[in-house]
């Protein structure tokens, strides 16, 4: 699989429409991954993203000691996935060790295969920092690299008719990402 | 045109796939309505969201002193509608005139009509509160109350078999919700 890097002021194009997220991080010889629905762009250039991180995951344990993680979106053929590693905890058992990852190109994270794109982060603003982001489990963080799978990002945004993105409605239920349509300017 | 009270700790299901929404207020005489697509829910039960409101825009500034939002949620046929009210400002003209609109039913806010589902707001937690929300313009909101059209509320969710949403990509392109999955648990 080719990966092409993505501009950085391009980033909010992969997460801009909503898509269900795997966040992934290593703090030493200890990595997880988990999912998240709750990841949103707040800021183009440099691009930034909101997080919600339940502080009871072991992902957020790890993030909390490393301050790095990887946000990658899955695509149709990885829903089943999506729901495991957001039902099961890294606590109990090694998600990892069943999953295909490889190196981040900037950050020590894993990036899960198969994914359609890639985002390497950095937390710019931990919860703790703040009463209102610690009551919501909210992180502000810095893509600091991004990449996609070659066969889906087009110049300037995801080929969506060519793959789709998950996203989560609730219980278990998702719903895939459809027809695209122009508004007129 | 009938309305579904959404109890509140399903308000989430209304923004989970992360539709775009349209996001109105009055503040005394001066009413208004834009686009915006960086909103999440943030907490279930009572149901909070993070949203982004430039600081530039007409809508910012009645909410500033207002203390109240609508935030709803466009359908496919209000594409164009979205688009139009996200590029065009208060300021200059009377967005609303043209727009059919009803009264919340709690807050002092205009709903607009042909949404799939209204959610009444009140800011929570301001920018102005803390330096991080301030430099991202990032706004936590309490939702207050919460409908759907009769015909796209099914109990827990959205019928998203009979109605699709709108998600901006970016530049005035919009990908449209699609089929639903469900992931085995």
């Amino acid at each position: 699989m080719a990966r092409t890097q993505v501009p950085l002021p391009l980033v909010y194009r992969l997460l801009n429409h909503g898509p269900a997220t795997l966040v992934s991080t290593r703090d030493g010889d200890r990595a997880n991954v988990m999912a998240a629905q709750w990841v949103m762009p707040v800021d183009f250039d440099p691009p930034k993203l909101a997080v919600v991180l339940d502080r009871t995951t072991y992902t957020r344990k790890l993030i909390d000691a490393s301050g790095v993680l990887a946000i990658q979106i899955p695509e149709r053929a990885q829903a089943q996935l999506t729901q495991e590693v957001g039902s099961t905890s890294g606590a109990d058992r090694d998600k990892l060790a069943a999953i295909e990852t490889f190196p981040g190109d900037v950050l020590d994270v894993p990036l899960v295969a198969g994914c359609l794109a890639w985002l390497e982060c950095r937390v710019a603003h931990s919860p703790a920092l703040d009463e209102v982001a610690r009551e919501l489990d909210l992180f502000v963080v810095d893509v600091v690299a991004a990449s996609a799978d070659d066969r889906y990002w087009r110049g300037k945004g995801i080929a969506l008719d060519t793959v789709q993105t998950i996203h989560h409605l609730g219980g278990g239920r998702y719903v895939l990402s459809g027809e695209s349509v122009e508004a007129r300017r």
